[in-house]
């Protein structure tokens, strides 16, 4: 096992992502660096990018980090009782990219290793990530094309991997409160540990490596679409939905905003511009109306 | 005791502060009656009172509700572990004001009675409730106007009332990941018993009646200011906080959505239109940095 190298791993991963779709949009990615000061509950770095009113992205953010505590908090143990407050170290890339076009979907990708040292002595650690798809307006071929990409990313390490991934992901990405899913979902793993480090290393690899096949073709396809007030209004409203996920369910930021972690890192997810209004439903022969019912429901996509 | 007498108490607040804020906005609420469905966790019912785009309101919801369920809980449990799970009663109404004019403060009333039935089967009951103030530019006459409302209502039960439910308010409205208070605070009880069903109700009554002198004469005074675009992109970015607290940290609206509450009416709070931004950070010497420094944080207003 070897922490240096799925960090060097996370920041080339990060550094090709922001790369990538810093020359797509043609503005670049703003970069902070940070540190945790000593005498702070967690303890480590990272590397914040953030875009900003691009041409494309209305808020593109891609963070590193790679952190150390004295315990493991609960959120991490719920399969791994054994391990409360265990010291523990953990390091991911987590990204969340909101277009300016409605008709381009929001897009999320996390990988993650966690390693904690057990009262035995030995050092336990597991993997996790996934990446799903939050359009605003449908469209079946961007759904099928962002499910084919998870499944060839994971299916070298078997064939049950996708199914079981894609049901996690669409049962993790759900808005209990609102009987809706929060997009057309993709994959979502986590406390990955089966055939050891180079296996879960691997995987791990192979997930962050889907990430621009898989949303490149779909944003370009869309980025340019010509749009009215109407789909921007919708738009606004439906990333409300964003914000409520991720402050209410999202396990990992209620962690991270209740145990110290670093805010303006963790909230880099939230959408620039968002609103809400009082029980806005639109007609179901609508293509709105078509969104929640054919696009934010569970459904095979492959 | 008459949960009646405080169910009609509770109507005639929610309609007069909903006849006063319609006429002066110009638009009138929209009334929306509810029921619960047989067979939902919650029974009950509630009329939820909506202005949307006003002149003066860019949101404006008052909620009534009355609820009952079987089982007590944890959130409305914690000074009273004896009660968990016990069947219980709830009643109360709730309101977010969000004007458009950057220059007048968001405000939130929330007043409500709990009853249930120890295992013993003896019905336990209690009041709470509580007002405060969220400016976007600070007014220090405005910060001195609302708590001393505040202070006038609660001062007639005890010399003692005013700066504990103060400092509750300080304590309960801070945003621990910002570091931040929500806004200039006011006053906020819970489990209030003392001297019984006639006493808790009186107070209860004297808070919810203090709420258009407390706030009415603020609005008055800075709904017609002049602003840019730099107060309303600082409005729409200080919402955020809004959303942030009630989202993260408010125990109410956590334990509605996650326990089958009516998310519209619970979600009434949110701002229609916010922003975020990564490290906004006004400079000490503007208006908006003076917010920060003189307004965020923990004062004695009077």
């Amino acid at each position: 096992m070897s922490i240096e190298k799925v960090r060097s791993y996370l920041l080339e991963l990060q550094d090709n992502i922001v790369a990538t779709f810093g020359s797509v949009d043609g503005c670049e990615f703003t970069k902070d660096k940070w540190k945790k000061r000593a005498g702070e509950p967690l303890q480590g770095d990272g590397l914040t990018c953030i875009l900003e009113s691009g041409d494309i992205f209305e808020r593109a953010g891609c963070g590193f980090s790679h952190v150390r505590g004295a315990k493991l908090p609960p959120t991490a143990t719920q399969h791994r009782p054994e391990l409360a407050g265990a010291p523990f170290e953990a390091l991911g890339v987590s990204l969340v990219f909101h277009p300016n076009n409605p008709y381009a979907p929001t897009v999320h990708l996390n990988v993650r290793m966690l390693a904690a040292v057990a009262p035995s002595g030995e050092t336990v650690f597991w993997f996790g990530g996934g990446m799903d798809l939050t359009p605003y307006y449908g469209f079946e071929e961007d759904a099928v094309h962002f499910h084919t990409m998870c499944k060839m990313a994971v299916t070298p390490f078997g064939a049950d991997k996708y199914p079981k991934f894609k049901t996690w992901c669409d049962e993790y990405f759900y808005l209990k409160h609102r009987k809706e899913q929060r997009g057309i979902g993709g994959i979502f793993v986590d406390d990955f540990t089966e055939g050891g480090f180079a296996n879960g290393f691997s995987l791990m690899q192979s997930i962050g490596n889907a990430f621009i096949p898989a949303y490149l073709p779909i944003l370009e396809k869309r980025c340019d679409a010509r749009f009215t007030q109407r789909e921007r209004d919708f738009q606004l409203y439906r990333r409300g939905r964003y914000v409520e996920f991720n402050l209410v369910w999202d396990r990992g930021t209620h962690f991270g905003l209740q145990s110290g972690g670093r805010t303006e890192s963790i909230l880099m997810s939230m959408p620039p511009m968002v609103s809400w209004a009082y029980k806005r439903k639109p007609r179901s022969d609508t293509p709105e109306g078509d969104l929640y019912k054919h696009y934010l429901v569970r459904r095979d996509w492959i």
